[in-house]
């Protein structure tokens, strides 16, 4: 994988770029759609691909895990030949979703016991395993077995994950280091700055990860509670210590205002759930703000989903007709909404690489930021 | 409205035609995707043109007329304009429905009073008022309102109902005789035959029906239970008085066997959610036979969902694919087996009017209805 930084930003940190995987490029920055299951929810992968325009969608490694099984992602030839999607994807490494299973997973030195929320039966997952796991499913950017700590989270917590976290980073280096891709093609390996919200902790982290020399970086244990205020402090901070020429990634970022703010603080990457859950709930992100389409107000408003966009859905389909959709619990609801979320993100990072690249990208995010934030 | 046939077969009484509506041509022998509240579930509108190549859908009065509602519906100009399908529509009655709402509707002559499934509002539905609702859902093709009797149904029951059915058709004829199309564009009726599974019964709904010389007629009250052959048979009898220049819908029919034998009997026009609902808990129908696609048989089968058929689903993606869409609860496997499945009932009407066309189609049904059937 390579990186290229082509434009900076002068009034902030952002700055556009272009990588380079075996599965082609992604501009940076990028907004990554999360496909759990190796699915983009209620999208087709022809409408991720032309309506949606995702350069890179995310895979979870807990969930392919279980299903459909690492014995099937063999056989075919790992993840892309199974779901079709020949463009880049990458994993997450299982952390956070084995720690959500509070309650049915056991932290050890070792690596994690955890029983599945499918059918209770039981799993170990070390950072080694780990990596065998995502070299089988064969994403091209795979992640380190990391604990994702919750907000709040107590120093000494805090302290001690991370010391953890630390030292399954270099077993995931190694056991990667050891090892090839499974399907001909190289992948590569992001390291995890963790930290919860301590200043030091993050500082420490972001240099321990910074001396790995990996490339690519990425900031967890944020948006997970904690006031966006403070996930603006440590992405900051982090930033500012992770290496300039290697692409940084946010994981877990969110609403479009803290993407807009992320990337002006120099993050190149991010995937986030809530273009898609909120989708499913009604909840569309336009480039006029924040929409509720179970309103009644839209029960008669037969315009463009989203005038700003010029994708199929935002230019076929009314507010008043998805509406419809969504109070009826049609299928198709959660469909047009999906690809609409999806679209806007993407149209969101797009804009935001022009805006750098046209050296404007300061006074346009502060003029986006409340503008699309607000409920219309 | 007007129809034409272009060829019939020598060995069975199936006609290949061509229907002419303010939306379109439609060739028959058709099958019409249900699109109940004005969405073929979980199918985008672009993918009923592209990939399942729909030349008319279903709307359900009954539905429309509680979500959106006439208001919506007339603002906007008609469910054409309010869906974005701009090719033919026919709705149903709703007189199906509402019957299926047991214990809380009554059935007067005036008409029927009935409470919503969605919030238990009292409404009635007259003969009159069902045709004003269609005028203003704008449908290319009204239906006539009717009693559909269950099966079984006794004697009595079953001739004061279709007595009853008669009455309201004159009453259905001349309110729609006296109105116009509410949107500039002609609107056609279908009559319905009923009469249970009396042969008697039958026989006079249908010369009852034939005498009112409408441009379509279609035959109600069967698929409701009875035995195939008694379906058949009924279906027969009644295609043989049906005027034979003017298409023949078969309501609520059925599978593959049965579209293949009730062609073979001069029915035109069919409907049926089995594609969609049956797609949606994993039952395929291909042209290899039927599949559940949710069997562990297919974990492990990377070849095409159908290798028969050559739309986006069936060549992109793959059975195991699909079988973990399907295990997992991804929306998306519902999206890709209800393409699917309807791709293949377009399919499959296409081909019996191909054969029809070539001399063929008796020995062609002969075969395909074994094959079509068997599970695989």
């Amino acid at each position: 994988m390579t990186f290229t930084i082509s434009d900076k930003d002068k009034n902030s940190k952002a700055r556009a770029g272009l990588m380079q995987t075996a599965h082609g490029a992604i501009r940076t920055p990028i907004f990554m759609p999360v496909g759990t299951a190796g699915s983009v929810k209620a999208v087709h992968q022809r409408e991720l691909h032309d309506d949606i325009k995702a350069q890179i969608i995310l895979g979870n490694t807990y969930h392919l895990y279980l299903r459909p099984g690492l014995e099937i992602l063999e056989k075919v030839g790992g993840l892309h030949k199974f779901n079709g999607w020949d463009k880049p994807i990458l994993t997450d490494s299982g952390g956070y979703q084995v720690y959500s299973l509070s309650g049915t997973r056991k932290i050890k030195e070792e690596g994690v016991t955890f029983k599945s929320h499918i059918d209770g039966s039981k799993h170990v997952f070390s950072p080694e395993y780990v990596m065998d796991i995502q070299r089988k499913i064969g994403a091209d950017i795979m992640m380190a077995f990391d604990e994702c700590t919750p907000y709040p989270c107590d120093y000494e917590y805090a302290r001690k994950s991370m010391d953890m976290t630390h030292r399954w980073l270099d077993r995931c280096i190694n056991r990667f280091d050891a090892t090839e891709g499974n399907y001909g093609y190289d992948q590569t390996l992001f390291p995890i700055v963790q930290g919860s919200t301590y200043k030091d902790l993050r500082k420490q982290s972001a240099e321990v990860i910074a001396s790995k020399e990996q490339q690519g970086n990425a900031i967890g244990g944020l948006s997970v509670g904690e006031p966006a205020e403070m996930m603006y402090e440590m992405t900051e901070l982090v930033c500012d210590i992770l290496p300039a020429d290697k692409p940084r990634y946010l994981m877990g970022v969110g609403t479009p205002a803290n993407i807009l703010e992320c990337i002006a603080l120099g993050v190149d990457m991010f995937d986030c759930v809530m273009p898609t859950r909120n989708a499913r709930n009604g909840m569309l992100f336009t480039t006029e703000g924040i929409i509720n389409i179970r309103n009644k107000k839209w029960e008669d408003d037969f315009s463009s989903i989203d005038p700003g966009l010029t994708g199929y859905v935002d230019t076929f389909y009314s507010k008043a007709y998805l509406r419809h959709l969504m109070i009826s619990k049609e299928i198709l609801g959660a469909q047009i909404a999906s690809i609409h979320n999806l679209a806007f993100y993407l149209w969101l990072v797009e804009s935001a690489r022009k805006e750098i690249i046209s050296g404007t990208f300061y006074e346009w995010k502060e003029k986006m930021v409340g503008k699309l934030m607000q409920r219309i």
